[in-house]
Protein backbone atom coordinates (compact mmCIF):
# COMPACT_ATOMS: atom_id res chain seq x y z
CA UNK A 1 0.00 0.00 0.00
CA UNK A 2 0.99 3.90 -0.68
CA UNK A 3 2.12 5.58 2.65
CA UNK A 4 3.84 8.33 0.25
CA UNK A 5 3.21 11.64 1.30
CA UNK A 6 0.65 12.68 -1.28
CA UNK A 7 -1.56 9.85 0.27
CA UNK A 8 -1.37 11.03 3.78
CA UNK A 9 -2.29 14.53 2.92
CA UNK A 10 -5.23 13.10 1.26
CA UNK A 11 -6.26 10.87 4.48
CA UNK A 12 -5.17 13.69 6.78
CA UNK A 13 -7.61 15.90 4.25
CA UNK A 14 -10.49 13.23 4.11
CA UNK A 15 -10.44 12.91 8.17
CA UNK A 16 -10.65 17.06 8.48
CA UNK A 17 -13.65 16.68 6.78
CA UNK A 18 -14.78 13.98 8.64
CA UNK A 19 -14.10 15.94 11.55
CA UNK A 20 -15.79 18.61 10.16
CA UNK A 21 -19.17 17.20 9.43
CA UNK A 22 -19.09 15.84 13.18
CA UNK A 23 -18.90 19.39 14.09
CA UNK A 24 -21.73 20.89 11.95
CA UNK A 25 -23.82 17.93 13.41
CA UNK A 26 -23.16 18.88 17.13
CA UNK A 27 -23.41 22.29 16.56
CA UNK A 28 -26.86 21.80 15.61
CA UNK A 29 -27.52 19.36 17.93
CA UNK A 30 -26.43 22.05 20.66
CA UNK A 31 -29.05 24.62 18.93
CA UNK A 32 -31.74 21.84 18.86
CA UNK A 33 -31.45 21.29 22.62
CA UNK A 34 -31.34 24.81 23.43
CA UNK A 35 -33.86 25.93 21.18
CA UNK A 36 -35.94 22.94 22.02
CA UNK A 37 -35.95 24.13 25.95
CA UNK A 38 -36.55 27.90 24.18
CA UNK A 39 -39.52 26.86 22.58
CA UNK A 40 -41.20 24.70 26.21
CA UNK A 41 -40.74 28.06 28.35
CA UNK A 42 -41.93 30.08 25.89
CA UNK A 43 -44.79 28.09 24.31
CA UNK A 44 -43.52 28.73 20.77
CA UNK A 45 -45.37 25.83 18.99
CA UNK A 46 -44.09 27.05 15.58
CA UNK A 47 -40.50 26.87 16.96
CA UNK A 48 -40.93 23.45 18.57
CA UNK A 49 -41.78 22.65 15.03
CA UNK A 50 -39.18 24.03 13.28
CA UNK A 51 -36.93 22.19 15.66
CA UNK A 52 -38.35 18.74 15.14
CA UNK A 53 -38.16 19.98 11.23
CA UNK A 54 -34.62 20.21 11.53
CA UNK A 55 -33.85 16.89 12.99
CA UNK A 56 -33.95 15.50 9.61
CA UNK A 57 -30.41 17.43 8.00
CA UNK A 58 -29.15 15.83 11.65
CA UNK A 59 -29.92 12.40 10.61
CA UNK A 60 -28.79 12.92 7.18
CA UNK A 61 -25.43 14.02 8.37
CA UNK A 62 -24.62 10.99 9.70
CA UNK A 63 -25.59 8.85 7.23
CA UNK A 64 -22.91 10.94 5.32
CA UNK A 65 -20.34 10.26 7.83
CA UNK A 66 -20.86 6.91 8.13
CA UNK A 67 -20.89 6.83 3.78
CA UNK A 68 -17.90 8.73 4.20
CA UNK A 69 -16.23 6.48 6.72
CA UNK A 70 -17.08 3.53 4.91
CA UNK A 71 -15.25 5.19 2.02
CA UNK A 72 -12.39 6.13 3.96
CA UNK A 73 -11.84 2.94 5.19
CA UNK A 74 -12.30 1.16 1.78
CA UNK A 75 -10.02 3.73 -0.07
CA UNK A 76 -6.99 4.76 2.60
CA UNK A 77 -7.02 1.58 4.53
CA UNK A 78 -5.99 3.46 7.16
CA UNK A 79 -3.74 1.90 10.47
CA UNK A 80 -3.56 2.32 14.29
CA UNK A 81 -4.28 5.91 15.58
CA UNK A 82 -5.95 6.62 12.11
CA UNK A 83 -8.27 4.04 12.44
CA UNK A 84 -9.18 4.63 15.57
CA UNK A 85 -9.87 8.31 14.72
CA UNK A 86 -12.24 7.23 11.94
CA UNK A 87 -14.19 4.59 14.28
CA UNK A 88 -14.22 7.27 16.69
CA UNK A 89 -15.74 9.58 14.35
CA UNK A 90 -18.31 6.99 13.06
CA UNK A 91 -19.33 6.09 16.86
CA UNK A 92 -19.18 9.82 18.11
CA UNK A 93 -21.95 10.87 14.71
CA UNK A 94 -24.41 7.99 16.43
CA UNK A 95 -24.32 9.48 19.96
CA UNK A 96 -24.54 12.90 18.06
CA UNK A 97 -27.89 11.68 15.82
CA UNK A 98 -29.32 10.49 19.48
CA UNK A 99 -28.78 13.92 21.12
CA UNK A 100 -30.58 15.47 17.91
CA UNK A 101 -33.45 13.01 19.08
CA UNK A 102 -33.60 14.56 22.55
CA UNK A 103 -34.49 17.60 21.20
CA UNK A 104 -36.81 16.47 19.01
CA UNK A 105 -38.46 14.83 21.73
CA UNK A 106 -38.21 17.77 23.91
CA UNK A 107 -39.66 19.78 21.07
CA UNK A 108 -42.31 17.40 20.75
CA UNK A 109 -43.62 17.99 24.32
CA UNK A 110 -44.65 21.42 23.43
CA UNK A 111 -47.91 21.02 22.40
CA UNK A 112 -48.45 18.90 25.48
CA UNK A 113 -47.67 21.18 27.60
CA UNK A 114 -49.78 24.43 27.29
CA UNK A 115 -49.75 24.93 31.06
CA UNK A 116 -45.96 24.42 31.61
CA UNK A 117 -44.69 27.99 32.39
CA UNK A 118 -46.91 27.62 35.24
CA UNK A 119 -44.77 24.95 36.73
CA UNK A 120 -42.29 26.17 38.72
CA UNK A 121 -39.39 23.50 38.19
CA UNK A 122 -39.68 24.41 34.84
CA UNK A 123 -37.53 27.39 34.96
CA UNK A 124 -34.12 24.83 36.30
CA UNK A 125 -34.20 23.18 32.89
CA UNK A 126 -32.65 26.02 30.53
CA UNK A 127 -29.73 26.37 32.55
CA UNK A 128 -29.43 22.43 33.23
CA UNK A 129 -29.68 22.01 29.14
CA UNK A 130 -26.91 24.95 29.21
CA UNK A 131 -24.55 22.44 30.89
CA UNK A 132 -25.50 19.98 29.02
CA UNK A 133 -25.26 21.44 25.76
CA UNK A 134 -21.87 23.15 27.08
CA UNK A 135 -20.35 19.37 27.83
CA UNK A 136 -21.36 18.21 23.90
CA UNK A 137 -19.53 21.57 22.60
CA UNK A 138 -16.59 20.91 24.49
CA UNK A 139 -16.19 16.96 23.87
CA UNK A 140 -16.63 17.38 20.50
CA UNK A 141 -13.97 20.38 20.47
CA UNK A 142 -11.46 17.87 22.30
CA UNK A 143 -12.70 14.96 19.01
CA UNK A 144 -11.20 17.40 16.48
CA UNK A 145 -8.23 18.64 18.57
CA UNK A 146 -7.02 15.37 19.22
CA UNK A 147 -7.80 16.48 22.91
CA UNK A 148 -7.59 13.74 25.67
CA UNK A 149 -7.05 15.96 28.93
CA UNK A 150 -10.02 17.89 27.54
CA UNK A 151 -12.42 15.01 27.09
CA UNK A 152 -11.25 14.49 30.88
CA UNK A 153 -12.05 17.63 32.12
CA UNK A 154 -15.66 17.19 30.25
CA UNK A 155 -16.32 13.87 32.00
CA UNK A 156 -15.91 16.04 35.93
CA UNK A 157 -18.79 18.06 34.96
CA UNK A 158 -21.07 15.45 34.37
CA UNK A 159 -21.56 14.99 38.22
CA UNK A 160 -23.28 18.86 38.08
CA UNK A 161 -26.09 18.02 35.33
CA UNK A 162 -27.12 14.31 37.57
CA UNK A 163 -26.66 17.05 40.68
CA UNK A 164 -29.41 18.93 38.83
CA UNK A 165 -31.30 16.27 37.60
CA UNK A 166 -31.73 14.80 40.95
CA UNK A 167 -33.01 18.10 41.76
CA UNK A 168 -35.25 18.69 39.25
CA UNK A 169 -36.57 15.23 40.22
CA UNK A 170 -37.33 16.16 43.28
CA UNK A 171 -38.95 19.10 42.98
CA UNK A 172 -41.47 17.89 40.34
CA UNK A 173 -42.63 14.99 42.76
CA UNK A 174 -43.41 17.40 45.42
CA UNK A 175 -44.92 19.77 42.51
CA UNK A 176 -47.20 16.92 41.93
CA UNK A 177 -47.86 16.37 45.17
CA UNK A 178 -48.86 19.79 45.39
CA UNK A 179 -50.87 19.97 42.31
CA UNK A 180 -52.35 16.67 41.32
CA UNK A 181 -54.20 17.91 38.42
CA UNK A 182 -51.20 19.37 36.91
CA UNK A 183 -49.87 15.72 37.22
CA UNK A 184 -49.50 14.92 33.45
CA UNK A 185 -47.68 17.71 32.63
CA UNK A 186 -44.58 17.31 35.30
CA UNK A 187 -44.75 14.30 34.14
CA UNK A 188 -43.68 15.30 30.79
CA UNK A 189 -41.40 17.96 32.49
CA UNK A 190 -39.38 14.71 33.99
CA UNK A 191 -39.06 13.35 30.81
CA UNK A 192 -37.88 16.47 29.60
CA UNK A 193 -35.22 16.93 32.85
CA UNK A 194 -34.47 13.07 31.87
CA UNK A 195 -33.44 13.72 28.50
CA UNK A 196 -30.86 16.60 29.36
CA UNK A 197 -29.23 14.18 31.70
CA UNK A 198 -28.90 12.24 29.32
CA UNK A 199 -27.38 14.63 27.24
CA UNK A 200 -24.73 15.05 29.38
CA UNK A 201 -24.29 10.90 29.63
CA UNK A 202 -23.99 10.79 25.62
CA UNK A 203 -21.23 13.72 26.29
CA UNK A 204 -19.37 11.61 28.97
CA UNK A 205 -19.35 8.51 26.24
CA UNK A 206 -18.29 10.90 23.32
CA UNK A 207 -15.40 11.66 25.91
CA UNK A 208 -14.82 8.19 26.71
CA UNK A 209 -14.46 7.96 22.93
CA UNK A 210 -12.56 10.77 22.08
CA UNK A 211 -10.09 9.66 25.07
CA UNK A 212 -9.46 5.96 23.47
CA UNK A 213 -8.95 7.49 19.69
CA UNK A 214 -6.27 9.96 20.73
CA UNK A 215 -4.18 7.97 23.12
CA UNK A 216 -5.60 3.87 22.45
CA UNK A 217 -6.29 3.57 26.00
CA UNK A 218 -9.32 3.39 27.96
CA UNK A 219 -10.49 5.74 30.09
CA UNK A 220 -12.09 3.71 32.56
CA UNK A 221 -8.03 3.26 33.69
CA UNK A 222 -7.99 7.12 34.66
CA UNK A 223 -11.00 8.04 36.03
CA UNK A 224 -14.49 6.31 36.75
CA UNK A 225 -16.33 5.50 33.42
CA UNK A 226 -19.90 6.24 32.83
CA UNK A 227 -21.93 3.97 35.11
CA UNK A 228 -24.32 3.45 32.45
CA UNK A 229 -28.01 5.23 32.65
CA UNK A 230 -28.81 7.15 35.96
CA UNK A 231 -31.64 6.80 38.21
CA UNK B 1 -4.80 -7.83 -2.12
CA UNK B 2 -4.85 -11.28 -1.99
CA UNK B 3 -8.67 -12.25 -2.78
CA UNK B 4 -7.91 -15.73 -2.62
CA UNK B 5 -9.81 -18.89 -1.44
CA UNK B 6 -8.15 -18.66 1.85
CA UNK B 7 -8.37 -15.00 2.58
CA UNK B 8 -12.39 -14.87 1.73
CA UNK B 9 -12.44 -17.91 4.12
CA UNK B 10 -10.87 -16.23 6.89
CA UNK B 11 -12.75 -13.44 6.76
CA UNK B 12 -15.72 -15.28 6.97
CA UNK B 13 -14.66 -16.95 9.76
CA UNK B 14 -13.70 -13.69 11.46
CA UNK B 15 -17.14 -12.19 10.42
CA UNK B 16 -18.94 -15.65 12.03
CA UNK B 17 -16.93 -14.53 15.29
CA UNK B 18 -18.08 -11.08 15.22
CA UNK B 19 -21.62 -12.16 14.80
CA UNK B 20 -21.65 -15.04 17.58
CA UNK B 21 -20.01 -11.86 19.99
CA UNK B 22 -23.36 -9.86 19.02
CA UNK B 23 -25.46 -13.02 19.87
CA UNK B 24 -24.12 -13.50 22.81
CA UNK B 25 -24.50 -9.77 23.81
CA UNK B 26 -27.65 -9.78 22.48
CA UNK B 27 -28.91 -13.14 24.82
CA UNK B 28 -27.02 -11.48 27.59
CA UNK B 29 -28.92 -7.94 27.56
CA UNK B 30 -32.70 -9.72 26.39
CA UNK B 31 -31.83 -11.84 29.54
CA UNK B 32 -31.26 -8.13 31.92
CA UNK B 33 -34.29 -7.29 30.69
CA UNK B 34 -36.63 -9.85 31.34
CA UNK B 35 -34.46 -11.06 34.89
CA UNK B 36 -34.91 -6.93 35.92
CA UNK B 37 -38.26 -7.00 35.14
CA UNK B 38 -38.88 -10.26 37.64
CA UNK B 39 -36.59 -8.80 40.06
CA UNK B 40 -39.59 -5.49 40.15
CA UNK B 41 -42.24 -8.13 40.75
CA UNK B 42 -40.62 -9.57 43.21
CA UNK B 43 -39.35 -6.99 45.12
CA UNK B 44 -35.70 -9.40 44.41
CA UNK B 45 -33.02 -7.07 45.68
CA UNK B 46 -30.03 -9.80 45.38
CA UNK B 47 -31.29 -10.51 42.10
CA UNK B 48 -30.91 -6.81 40.92
CA UNK B 49 -27.58 -6.42 42.57
CA UNK B 50 -26.80 -9.35 39.75
CA UNK B 51 -28.33 -7.65 36.96
CA UNK B 52 -26.70 -4.75 37.76
CA UNK B 53 -23.15 -6.69 37.95
CA UNK B 54 -23.59 -8.66 34.95
CA UNK B 55 -23.59 -5.59 32.88
CA UNK B 56 -19.97 -4.98 32.56
CA UNK B 57 -20.22 -8.67 30.73
CA UNK B 58 -21.83 -6.61 28.07
CA UNK B 59 -19.84 -3.73 28.35
CA UNK B 60 -16.37 -6.02 27.82
CA UNK B 61 -18.06 -7.77 25.21
CA UNK B 62 -18.63 -4.11 23.25
CA UNK B 63 -15.33 -3.52 23.87
CA UNK B 64 -14.22 -6.94 22.22
CA UNK B 65 -16.51 -6.47 19.34
CA UNK B 66 -15.00 -3.02 18.74
CA UNK B 67 -11.40 -4.29 18.93
CA UNK B 68 -12.37 -6.93 16.95
CA UNK B 69 -14.07 -4.60 14.07
CA UNK B 70 -10.95 -2.74 13.70
CA UNK B 71 -8.45 -5.52 13.52
CA UNK B 72 -10.76 -7.12 11.04
CA UNK B 73 -10.58 -3.71 8.97
CA UNK B 74 -6.60 -3.57 9.40
CA UNK B 75 -6.25 -7.02 8.47
CA UNK B 76 -8.55 -8.03 5.71
CA UNK B 77 -9.48 -4.53 4.09
CA UNK B 78 -13.22 -5.49 3.09
CA UNK B 79 -15.14 -4.07 0.64
CA UNK B 80 -18.87 -2.97 -0.72
CA UNK B 81 -20.81 -5.68 1.44
CA UNK B 82 -18.76 -7.28 3.53
CA UNK B 83 -17.39 -3.63 4.83
CA UNK B 84 -21.48 -2.49 5.52
CA UNK B 85 -21.55 -5.61 7.63
CA UNK B 86 -18.63 -5.48 9.67
CA UNK B 87 -19.69 -1.58 10.77
CA UNK B 88 -22.91 -2.90 11.38
CA UNK B 89 -21.69 -5.21 14.02
CA UNK B 90 -19.56 -2.38 15.42
CA UNK B 91 -23.00 -0.07 15.39
CA UNK B 92 -25.03 -2.79 16.27
CA UNK B 93 -22.78 -3.79 19.31
CA UNK B 94 -23.06 -0.16 20.71
CA UNK B 95 -26.82 -0.32 20.67
CA UNK B 96 -27.35 -4.01 22.04
CA UNK B 97 -24.93 -2.13 24.82
CA UNK B 98 -27.47 0.50 25.12
CA UNK B 99 -30.07 -2.63 25.52
CA UNK B 100 -27.86 -3.78 28.67
CA UNK B 101 -27.85 -0.43 30.31
CA UNK B 102 -31.98 -0.09 30.40
CA UNK B 103 -31.91 -3.11 32.12
CA UNK B 104 -29.27 -1.78 34.64
CA UNK B 105 -31.24 1.08 34.71
CA UNK B 106 -34.23 -0.83 35.82
CA UNK B 107 -32.30 -3.07 38.18
CA UNK B 108 -31.09 -0.07 40.11
CA UNK B 109 -34.99 1.63 40.23
CA UNK B 110 -35.64 -1.98 42.63
CA UNK B 111 -34.32 -0.71 45.74
CA UNK B 112 -36.19 2.45 45.50
CA UNK B 113 -39.38 0.53 44.53
CA UNK B 114 -40.28 -0.92 47.87
CA UNK B 115 -44.17 -1.30 47.96
CA UNK B 116 -44.31 -1.12 43.86
CA UNK B 117 -45.92 -4.66 43.34
CA UNK B 118 -48.86 -2.57 45.28
CA UNK B 119 -49.14 -0.65 42.18
CA UNK B 120 -51.02 -1.99 39.55
CA UNK B 121 -49.60 -0.62 36.31
CA UNK B 122 -46.78 -2.87 37.43
CA UNK B 123 -48.25 -5.94 36.61
CA UNK B 124 -48.42 -4.73 32.67
CA UNK B 125 -44.44 -4.32 32.39
CA UNK B 126 -43.55 -7.63 32.10
CA UNK B 127 -45.48 -7.95 29.23
CA UNK B 128 -43.95 -5.14 27.60
CA UNK B 129 -40.83 -6.55 28.19
CA UNK B 130 -41.39 -9.43 26.77
CA UNK B 131 -42.40 -7.73 23.42
CA UNK B 132 -39.75 -5.36 23.32
CA UNK B 133 -37.11 -8.20 24.02
CA UNK B 134 -38.53 -10.45 21.53
CA UNK B 135 -37.80 -7.64 18.93
CA UNK B 136 -34.27 -7.50 20.48
CA UNK B 137 -33.57 -11.15 19.79
CA UNK B 138 -35.72 -11.28 16.07
CA UNK B 139 -33.59 -8.62 14.73
CA UNK B 140 -30.31 -9.48 15.72
CA UNK B 141 -31.23 -13.15 14.48
CA UNK B 142 -31.85 -11.32 11.34
CA UNK B 143 -28.20 -9.99 11.31
CA UNK B 144 -26.49 -13.31 11.80
CA UNK B 145 -28.67 -14.43 8.81
CA UNK B 146 -28.06 -11.22 6.58
CA UNK B 147 -32.48 -11.46 6.39
CA UNK B 148 -33.67 -8.07 5.35
CA UNK B 149 -37.16 -9.15 4.68
CA UNK B 150 -37.16 -10.08 8.72
CA UNK B 151 -35.43 -7.15 9.72
CA UNK B 152 -38.49 -5.26 8.21
CA UNK B 153 -40.91 -7.21 10.01
CA UNK B 154 -39.47 -6.70 13.64
CA UNK B 155 -40.30 -3.09 12.87
CA UNK B 156 -43.75 -3.39 12.41
CA UNK B 157 -43.73 -4.46 16.02
CA UNK B 158 -42.57 -1.26 17.32
CA UNK B 159 -46.38 -0.07 17.31
CA UNK B 160 -47.30 -3.09 19.55
CA UNK B 161 -44.96 -1.77 21.92
CA UNK B 162 -45.83 2.16 21.85
CA UNK B 163 -49.31 1.36 21.97
CA UNK B 164 -48.53 -0.41 25.73
CA UNK B 165 -46.08 2.35 26.38
CA UNK B 166 -49.03 5.01 25.74
CA UNK B 167 -51.21 2.82 28.13
CA UNK B 168 -48.60 1.77 31.44
CA UNK B 169 -48.55 5.98 30.59
CA UNK B 170 -51.88 6.80 31.21
CA UNK B 171 -52.51 4.17 33.81
CA UNK B 172 -49.51 4.91 35.68
CA UNK B 173 -50.64 9.09 35.61
CA UNK B 174 -54.42 8.21 37.10
CA UNK B 175 -52.79 6.35 39.42
CA UNK B 176 -50.89 9.30 41.08
CA UNK B 177 -53.65 11.12 41.24
CA UNK B 178 -55.16 8.89 42.74
CA UNK B 179 -52.45 7.83 45.41
CA UNK B 180 -50.19 10.56 45.58
CA UNK B 181 -48.63 9.22 48.63
CA UNK B 182 -47.07 6.70 45.85
CA UNK B 183 -46.47 9.73 43.46
CA UNK B 184 -42.41 8.71 43.49
CA UNK B 185 -42.90 5.44 42.81
CA UNK B 186 -45.01 6.12 39.78
CA UNK B 187 -42.52 7.93 38.80
CA UNK B 188 -40.48 5.32 38.81
CA UNK B 189 -42.47 3.20 36.80
CA UNK B 190 -42.74 5.81 34.35
CA UNK B 191 -38.98 5.58 33.82
CA UNK B 192 -39.17 1.52 33.83
CA UNK B 193 -41.83 1.54 30.50
CA UNK B 194 -39.52 4.55 29.33
CA UNK B 195 -37.33 1.85 29.31
CA UNK B 196 -38.99 -0.66 27.88
CA UNK B 197 -40.23 1.83 24.93
CA UNK B 198 -36.85 2.16 24.57
CA UNK B 199 -35.71 -1.15 23.88
CA UNK B 200 -38.69 -1.44 21.23
CA UNK B 201 -36.75 1.60 19.52
CA UNK B 202 -33.73 0.26 19.32
CA UNK B 203 -34.56 -2.88 18.25
CA UNK B 204 -35.70 -0.85 15.05
CA UNK B 205 -32.70 1.21 15.14
CA UNK B 206 -30.95 -2.50 14.21
CA UNK B 207 -33.15 -3.31 11.99
CA UNK B 208 -32.40 -0.45 10.21
CA UNK B 209 -28.75 -1.17 10.38
CA UNK B 210 -29.02 -5.03 9.49
CA UNK B 211 -31.63 -4.19 6.25
CA UNK B 212 -28.76 -1.08 5.11
CA UNK B 213 -25.76 -3.94 5.82
CA UNK B 214 -28.02 -6.51 3.94
CA UNK B 215 -29.12 -4.57 0.93
CA UNK B 216 -27.52 -1.55 0.64
CA UNK B 217 -30.20 0.56 0.46
CA UNK B 218 -31.85 2.76 3.51
CA UNK B 219 -35.05 1.17 4.77
CA UNK B 220 -36.63 4.44 4.84
CA UNK B 221 -37.59 4.16 0.75
CA UNK B 222 -39.65 0.92 2.07
CA UNK B 223 -40.95 2.06 5.14
CA UNK B 224 -41.29 5.01 7.49
CA UNK B 225 -37.67 4.38 9.45
CA UNK B 226 -37.56 5.48 13.52
CA UNK B 227 -39.16 8.61 14.08
CA UNK B 228 -36.26 9.10 16.72
CA UNK B 229 -38.06 9.35 21.09
CA UNK B 230 -41.88 8.71 20.92
CA UNK B 231 -43.13 10.57 23.84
Amino acid sequence: MATNGHTLKAFDEDLDRLRALITEMGGRAEHAIIEAMRCLSERDLDGAREVIAADKRIDELETETERRVIQLIALRAPMAGDLRDVVAALKISGVVERIGDYAKNIAKRVAVLENAAKIEPLSLLPEMARIATGMVHDVLNAFVQRDAEAALRVCARDKAVDDFYDSVFRTLLTHMMENPHNIGQSAHLLFVAKNLERVGDHATNIAEMVYYAATGQTMADRVKGSEGIGL
